[in-house]
């Protein structure tokens, strides 16, 4: 069983007439496709797209598996010092593969997973709080070996565990970052530090099949194999020439001529799934450092991605969906088959609810994720659906395929580069000046000479 | 202490020249602002918005701490069953008064809190999994005393109750809902449970400061007069007829107008802070519930909340922020004084990190927050800052009065009543439908017949 997309109620004079894709604009961009698909494949002959190639690299999942298989049981915690393309990744996939409330499992063998994707003084000291240094390994994660945030973790809990495990503490470190650069790669070969390596040609929002997700999955349990299995599958898929019969394709095309011609450049993601809530976050990074972009016109493009979760923002932000700007586009997550609990009969005195008893709450969560479909439809709101089969490690590894790939076919309907960041420089560098980082004396200077308010606007 | 706001950046020609709101503009919206509230107060006057009156209700607050009180050390599990207005507002003021990892405190004193806001059988079966029933208590929470998740839940848990721990399953279960209405006070009667009341004139995206978050921030041991006392002062600076002052009355003027002159109808909340970091989703529901709707003009209105967090998003969204589209207004929630946490020295071999060394993570944090402030201001992308002077339930309270009266001028910018939720209806019926409700058997008879897919569009 395989993921499935159904995109009719993105077209429009479809079975319910809602504004949406003209099939003549489809035709256009079918006739693009053999040229965006060589585009792409050229790049990626050229080994500058690493991505396309990790659902092979059966390799590095046999490393980190025995690895992880080595150290079975060791760890109560697996701290992961990352953030970005190093987190998001690891904790959707942790959301969807380890279900539950993160608790080590009775029989010790699965640990807990802390993301610590942030500086914040109240988030590192937590984690100080409820992980035993002994019970506990930390997985730094940089591609680049000097992520500020990354490394100020790095030295917090370096110390602590230092002083917890004294010389042992090189037991409960393991470093994933660049084969050659940056500042973690020398630490780890002079302590001989567990290594692995992020390839240099897969950039971080396209990492989550390195070792960057691996390590933690390997020592959460996920079933690797199955994984990569599905995103081989994804990726056969998103690759066919034919463009009627390539989901990638079809994906970024419909969003791109949403965004271009109808103005409607919100896309919200809408998992109507416990295990698949944070599916969005992950994708909101891939859509939003890849396709945010300034392009050759000097235009600032990219559509906005959204998260929503099923049914929860029923009660939240289908109000706005409904009624608000017809400026949305709807991808909703279908789950087929859940492992279902079914809703006891109601005891006497609640009789109301008897139309609820007996039926299952995957019965409950698909009859909402219908009804809402139906509502945002009859609203003219152009709607897709992917349905699962279900949650599992081989669907979410396809899901993972068909999303990098229709980003990379986003950038060529955009015309801009997916693959780099460079809006994201600016900041990091005033980041050094403030911080007072030698060689960003200018910086620090040329900030310090920036008036941000004289007082005026202020209220307090 | 109070909240602060610099809306500088949100205006054209301040100190760096970003395109915002024209000075003229701003001074008719001074000259709305006397109607505006004068239309505000009728209406509370009349009795109708009762959420401006909560900080004034500290009986309610007495009468749930004593309950609390009586129950202190019982639970080491509050498992509240709810959704959207009876949930996000709880989860929020957790993540912001309950730091740490949801564990329960040393003393026993203080319960994990699970919010069960979905009907996925993977989450009620993980609440299920983590929660001895002997040692939990549910708040069943339902203003309509008819919502088909919240009911469908408590079902379900009741069921389990009672078949673990018998007749004592009254002294686990503490009802939350309206006065007189729906399917739970009857029941809650009969038996005797511990009841709260929702007043019938607070919707449930205002409530969070009746029972519907007292009751769990009792429980966990917020500091529940010091949030009525902030969201007192709140209120009072927020009611001022002074415009210049008054912060709700600014923050709803610049967004409309940045929404309806320039364009940017997306409303991006930018906390700097892993405690304030879901203050983004309880927001999301205020404002897209509150804002968006169909106008007098029958347009569809509401600008999009949407939400990220500081440092992580800078890894993540900045791109799309500082490069795409000039269609957002930021909003950073910045802490000026944190329980900091130092950064250690580097060891021997990490020397290029000492520029983070004796530094704090708190200084770190309020580095990138003024970085990326600056990046996105060197952009010419409008965004103003408030400040925490620190995170407290006072700092806190003070907070959602803010948001809570800006969204009410919000509507009265836009013409809309930002009290109802009309286009949720239709969802809700359709639901009915298919669950095979009683009297809805034409709805679901209308849905069979109408057809979403041909399966032209279909590829799987």
């Amino acid at each position: 069983m395989a993921l499935s997309l159904d995109y009719t109620c993105l077209m429009s004079g479809g079975p319910q007439g809602a504004l949406g894709v003209d099939p003549e604009w489809l035709a256009a961009a079918a006739a693009a496709h053999p040229g965006q698909l060589q585009a792409l494949q050229g790049r990626r002959a050229s080994g500058e797209l690493g991505f396309f190639d990790l659902p092979d690299d059966r390799q590095t999942v046999a490393a980190v598996s025995d690895w992880a298989a080595s150290v079975k049981g060791r760890y109560d915690n697996v701290v992961v010092l990352g953030i970005g393309g190093s987190a998001l990744g690891t904790s959707a996939l942790h959301a969807a593969l380890s279900p539950g409330f993160n608790e080590v499992s009775p029989d010790g063998d699965r640990p807990r997973l802390f993301v610590v994707d942030n500086v914040d003084p109240a988030l590192v000291n937590g984690v100080l709080r409820v992980c035993d240094p002994e019970r506990t390994l930390f997985n730094v994660i940089s591609k680049s070996g000097s992520t500020a945030e990354t490394m100020s973790q790095f030295l917090l809990f370096l110390d602590r565990l230092k002083a917890a495990v004294g010389d042992r503490w090189t037991d409960h470190v393991v470093v994933t970052t660049d084969a050659e650069h940056g500042f973690l790669r020398p630490f780890a070969t002079t302590h001989g530090l567990t290594t692995f390596t992020v390839p240099a040609n897969v950039g971080g929002r396209f990492s989550v099949l390195t070792p960057v997700g691996l390590v933690p999955g390997a020592l959460l349990g996920w079933d690797l194999s199955a994984l990569m299995d599905g995103a081989a599958a994804g990726r056969e898929r998103c690759l066919s020439a034919d463009f009627s019969a390539n989901p990638a394709a079809l994906i970024a095309a419909t969003h791109h001529l949403l965004d271009t011609k109808r103005q409607m450049d919100v896309q919200v993601l809408f998992p109507y799934s416990h295990r698949l809530r944070l599916l969005g976050e992950w994708l909101v990074q891939l859509a939003a450092e890849s396709l945010g972009k300034i392009d050759a016109s000097g235009a600032g493009v990219g559509p906005l991605p959204h998260a929503a979760i099923g049914a929860t923002d029923q009660h939240s932000q289908v109000q706005l969906f409904v009624e608000g700007p017809n400026n949305k586009v709807f991808t909703f997550l279908r789950v087929a088959e859940h492992d279902d609990v079914t809703i006891p009969a109601p005891p006497e005195g609640l009789e109301g609810l008897s139309y609820l008893g007996g039926q299952g709450f995957g019965t409950l969560l698909d009859a909402e994720c219908r009804a809402t479909r139906l509502a945002l439809t009859a609203a003219g709101r152009p709607n897709a659906e992917i349905t699962f089969p279900k949650v599992d490690a081989y669907h979410v590894g396809e899901w993972v395929l068909w999303m990098q790939i229709a980003t990379a076919f986003g950038g060529e309907c955009y015309g801009v580069n997916a693959f780099d960041q460079p809006g994201v420089e600016g900041g990091k560098i005033a980041t050094y000046g403030l911080m007072g980082r030698k060689g960003f004396e200018d910086e620090r200077a040329r900030i310090e000479a920036m008036v941000m308010s004289d007082g005026q606007f202020v209220v307090g």
